[in-house]
């Protein structure tokens, strides 16, 4: 609806992939519905991933042992993080729906985007505790996981090889996201784009550009285990 | 034993955590044994987690439409993935086992060591279907996920609020190493040593140094769902 405000985190070096389709496709649907559409586009901005000492800006709270957690922790409270970060907070802050668009790379986010988290969601920022779970410090906002996969329906199936999909999302959709306060909508799965006919991947942009229109009247799902490995 | 190689791929930005004891332990006692133990020290090395074009040295195989699987698979081939990958597949071509030693960030890994699975791990050298799974490419090594958590043991509790550690490894553990044809042994994990005195920090180091005395008689686990997920 107009005015809400969504944040695509987005993880392709591919343009013409088909996440980028996706991507394309977000855009286009949610700014018709009259939203406000951010896009980071990982690989582009040459996104780091890497958590280090460069993350603080100025003077460490401990330069004897350095720690992360406790570092970011501190550098968020006195405005002193780098400003990628602070850039990326500022997106999310403002953000009501995050859309995390990428390729599965072995059962997970590709390291690019999982640096996003690593980097982004510090202490003080999206989690203090015990402001974490239900009263995480990113609540009232929704998050959703869209991906495609290498491997098909069949193997991810309950009883297939790589086993249920869900099993892979508990870290992502309950770990992080959950963690943080932020309710998730289900996941929206492209399964084995790449083996697919031009045809069959078309459909698959008409079935999320349909997704889209009613997406904002969508219940979260119920982030507890039995969703995921009942 | 002696003749073993072993593989250390090391995941913390201080010598002086207990991340970086752990990894001198393992070091120490593995050396004591007669094996010939490598380290990957990642944020040593700054190590690239960011999966890029700049991984194939010349043309790529398709320049009209990057896709990363592909590309790293005809490079593997031919002999022209970057040098780092390359040294990284000798290490992991020569060892016996693997131990991956971190702390757990987001209920995963942190993303430079991500970015070392989804680089290294390429298709032509660990897996090429139908290669995959028990017939993986890596099959008679072992791997070890050793690390380090945030929460305590029973927010990781089977009914915890984080849920059953074992729900997080799943990803790890099979979706990667059992993927690759790996065997994994039981994961090693020192739950919220931040919170723990200085006393229980060295039971934490003793205790490992004791395991590794006797881990070459250990069995695999049973890498299927009922282990993670009974």
């Amino acid at each position: 609806p107009p005015g809400r405000k969504v944040l695509i985190v987005y993880a392709h070096q591919e343009p013409k992939s088909l996440n980028g389709s996706l991507k394309r496709v977000a855009v286009e649907e949610l700014s018709k519905q009259g939203c406000s559409v951010t896009v980071s586009d990982l690989y582009a901005m040459q996104f780091e991933p890497r958590a280090t000492r460069n993350d603080i800006v100025g003077c460490l709270h401990n330069s004897e042992e350095f720690n992360y957690g406790m570092e970011t922790w501190e550098a968020y409270k006195r405005g002193g993080l780098s400003s990628d970060l602070i850039e990326e907070q500022r997106k999310v802050q403002e953000a009501d729906l995050l859309i995390f668009q990428f390729p599965l790379y072995w059962f997970s986010m590709p390291a690019i985007m999982k640096g996003w988290m690593d980097r982004v969601l510090v202490q003080g920022f999206a989690h203090e505790f015990p402001n974490c779970y239900d009263s995480g410090l990113l609540k009232n906002k929704l998050a959703l996981f869209s991906f495609t996969t290498g491997g098909s329906r069949e193997m991810f199936a309950k009883g297939g090889i790589s086993g249920d999909i869900r099993y892979l999302l508990w870290p992502m959709q309950h770990g992080i996201m959950h963690f943080c306060g932020v309710k998730v909508l289900a996941p929206h799965i492209c399964f084995a784009p790449e083996y697919a006919s031009e045809e069959k991947r078309k459909e698959m942009l008409i079935a999320w550009a349909q997704r889209l229109k009613t997406l904002w009247e969508e219940e979260p799902i119920n982030c507890s285990p039995e969703w995921y490995f009942k």
